[in-house]
C-alpha cells in the first residue's frame, strides 16, 4: 500500500519515454525521488535521466509487473496509453495518477466533448459519425463546412479533414479510413489559448497563467505567456479548468487547449491528461514549473505556487531547428532545453527554447 | 579528438557520484548531453540521473578507460580526485576540465596559498610545517595563536587544530597525525563570503554575485545571496576571482571562499575547482545556474548570464533536517532540492532549500 504524501526516496513510475518523461524525471529527481521508465525504446530521452529503465511494450504483462513492483505511484506522459495497460496496473494494486477515467475520456473525441458539455464547459457543436450517412445528416444539423476527425488516435493535426458539403462525405470518410469519427463545426476562433492546471490528492487546485498558442501545420510552434487577456476572459478560462479538474476527480497536471472566438467566447478544443507542450514556458517562467507540479500532485504533496516570474516566448525546435543550438546558446535571454533525441526528423520535437523578457506588471 | 563547442548528444564524463554530480548531470541533460558517472558507489545520487554509470575506484585503470572511451569531455565533482587518475585519463587522450593543475594546486594548502600570493591574491600569513620545530618557529614569525592544518585532505573543518603557543607544537602535530602541515595566522574576519566564477574555453569570464556564508561546526549551513557589499568590496572580490581564473588558465566553474577582515580587506580562504555549495542558490536565484554554467564552460559553449533574479537564503539540510521535507514543501517561497541519499547520517548533506524573496534593487 502506498501512503501519501510520498517520502523522498520513493520511486515514481512513468509510462512513456519521451521528452515529457525526461522533464518529469528531472523534476522528480530534484525532489529526491527515483524514477522508473517503461518504454518500448531502450535508449529514449527519459530513460537516460532515470534510475530505472524497463524496456517493453505498454501491454507486456511482464514489463507492467516490473513497473508496478518497483513504483510507489505510476503516471504517464502521453495520452495514447492503451486502456488495458492501466487496468492491468490497477489489477496489480498499483497507484495510478491521473485517474484512468481522465485518460479514457481524452482518448475519444466524442466522449471528451460530450463529457465537457455535460460538465458545463462549452465546445464547438459536433455530431457522432459512424458512417457516411451520419456525416451527411450532420450537415443538416450543423451546417457547413465541418471538420471530420477520427474519434481515437491522431495528433499534431493528423487524422482530420475538412469537408465542405454533404456530397463529400464518402470521400472524407475514406480519407480517414472509414473509422468512427466526429464531425465538428468550425470554431471561428481569433486566437488559440491554453491553460495548464493542477489538482492535488486533497482536491487543492493550482492554475497557471493563460497562454497563447501559435500552431504551424497542426504542430505547436510557439507559446506566448502570460497571454494578454481581459479579466473576464481569464476568469472564464480559470472557471473552465477548475470545473474540468473537479469533474474528472483529477490528480496531476492537465493541459487544456482553448479557442477564443471572434465573439469573445471561450471553447475547449481538447484536453491532455498530462504535462503539456503549452506548459514548457513554466520551466523558466513560473515559480514552480508544470513538471514539478505534476510530481507534487501525484505524490500527494502540497501544490507549488504558479505565478509567472518572466514573460516567456517558448519556441519548439522542430527537426533541423535543433541544429541552431550554437546560435541559441549565445542569446542571453534564451534558456535552452534539448531532449537528447538522436535523429532530427522533419517536424520532430527536438527541444525548445524559452526566451525571457520582463514581465508586464499588468499581465499578472 | 574532441571538437569544441561540443554538440548536443555528446557525452560528459564526471568523476564522482554525489549531489554535485547529480545536479551537473541534470544541467547537462537539459542541454541535450548524455552523462557518464564514474564512482565507487553503484547507486549514488548522480548515477541515478545519468545515462551511463561506471562503478569502480578512481584509480582503477579499467574504469578510467571505460570513462575515457565513452566521454567527449571529463570533469570532476570533488577536489580529492587522485592526481594519478587525471594523469591516466590524459594519457588515454581524454579532454579533462577544469585543468589538472587547478586540481593539484587546490589539493595542497601550502601550494594553494603560495600560488595565490604569487598571483597577487591576499591570504592569511602562513608557514610551512613539516615537523614540530617548524611549528615552534612559526610562532616566532607569525605570532599566536596559529591554526594548524594538514596540507592535504580534510574538509568541513576536519584536519585542523588551533595551537595557542609554541609549547603545544608536539601535541598539535600528533593530533593531526604528524603529517605535512601549514600553520596559518588567524583571519580576524567579520564575515565569510564566497564568489562563484566561471571561465570558458575562449577565456571569457562570468562572475556570480557575491554571497555571505554561515558555517556551523565547520560545515556550510546557510548562504545569503546576493551579499550586502560596498562597491569597493564587490570590485575586489571580482578582481580576485578573475585573477585566479586567469592564473590557473581555468575552464569551468570555481568556488572561491573569502574572509572579510575587520579592517575591510578581503582574503582568500581557499578555492574549490568545481561547482560549490555556496553556489546552490543560483539554481533558483540566477539567470543561468552554476551547474549549467560549468557544463557550458567545459563543453566550449558561450557562458550564460549570471545576474540574480531573486534574493535567496540557501539552507543546507544536514542529516535528519531532511525529515522536514513535508513542512518545507508547504512553504511557497521555498524551492527544495533533495539528493536521493539513502541514509540521513548526522551532518551529511541530504539536500538544500532555497528560500526566495524579492531582490533588493540596490543589491544588484
Amino acid at each position: 500500500m502506498t501512503t501519501f504524501p510520498l517520502s523522498p526516496g520513493s520511486t515514481i513510475g512513468i509510462l512513456g519515454g519521451g521528452q515529457l518523461g525526461r522533464m518529469l524525471a528531472m523534476a522528480a529527481a530534484r525532489l529526491g525521488f527515483d524514477v522508473a521508465i517503461l518504454s518500448p525504446e531502450a535508449d529514449g530521452p527519459a530513460a537516460r535521466v532515470a534510475a530505472h529503465s524497463i524496456v517493453g511494450d505498454y501491454q507486456d504483462p511482464v514489463a507492467l509487473k516490473a513497473l508496478a513492483d518497483i513504483s510507489d505511484v505510476i503516471t504517464f506522459e502521453f495520452e495514447n496509453v492503451p486502456a488495458p495497460a492501466l487496468a492491468e496496473l490497477q489489477r496489480l494494486g498499483a497507484e495510478v495518477a491521473p485517474p484512468a477515467r481522465a485518460l479514457a475520456v481524452s482518448q475519444d473525441r466524442l466522449v471528451e466533448k460530450t463529457f465537457l458539455n455535460e460538465a458545463g464547459i462549452p465546445t464547438v457543436t459536433f455530431a457522432r459519425v459512424d458512417e457516411a450517412p451520419d456525416l451527411r445528416a450532420a450537415f443538416q444539423k450543423l451546417g457547413a463546412p465541418l471538420l471530420l476527425k477520427t474519434r481515437q488516435g491522431g495528433y499534431d493535426g493528423k487524422g482530420q479533414v475538412w469537408v465542405d458539403r454533404a456530397g463529400g462525405a464518402d470521400i472524407a470518410m475514406g480519407a480517414l479510413g472509414d473509422r468512427p469519427s466526429i464531425a465538428e463545426s468550425p470554431a471561428d476562433f481569433r486566437r488559440e489559448l491554453a491553460i495548464i492546471a493542477a489538482r492535488g490528492r486533497d482536491g487543492e487546485i493550482a492554475l497557471y497563467p493563460l497562454t497563447e498558442s501559435h500552431h504551424e501545420g497542426g504542430i505547436l510552434r510557439r507559446t506566448t505567456a502570460p497571454a494578454k487577456a481581459s479579466r473576464r476572459l481569464l476568469a472564464e478560462a480559470e472557471r473552465i479548468a477548475a470545473t474540468l479538474l473537479g469533474a474528472l476527480d483529477y490528480v496531476g497536471v492537465i493541459g487544456v487547449e482553448l479557442f477564443e472566438r471572434d465573439d469573445g467566447r471561450l471553447l475547449v478544443n481538447e484536453f491532455a491528461p498530462r504535462v503539456h507542450n503549452t506548459g514548457h514556458w513554466t520551466l523558466d517562467g513560473c515559480e514552480v514549473d508544470q513538471f514539478e507540479q505534476h510530481i507534487r500532485a501525484i505524490a500527494g504533496w502540497p501544490l507549488g505556487p504558479t505565478a509567472a516570474i518572466h514573460h516567456v516566448e517558448m519556441t519548439n525546435l522542430l527537426g533541423e531547428d535543433v541544429n541552431g543550438w550554437a546560435r541559441l546558446a549565445r542569446e542571453t535571454e534564451s534558456r535552452l532545453w534539448l531532449y537528447g533525441k538522436r535523429d532530427a526528423l522533419a517536424g520532430r520535437k527536438m527541444g525548445h527554447v524559452n526566451r525571457l523578457s520582463r514581465l508586464d506588471p499588468q499581465a499578472t
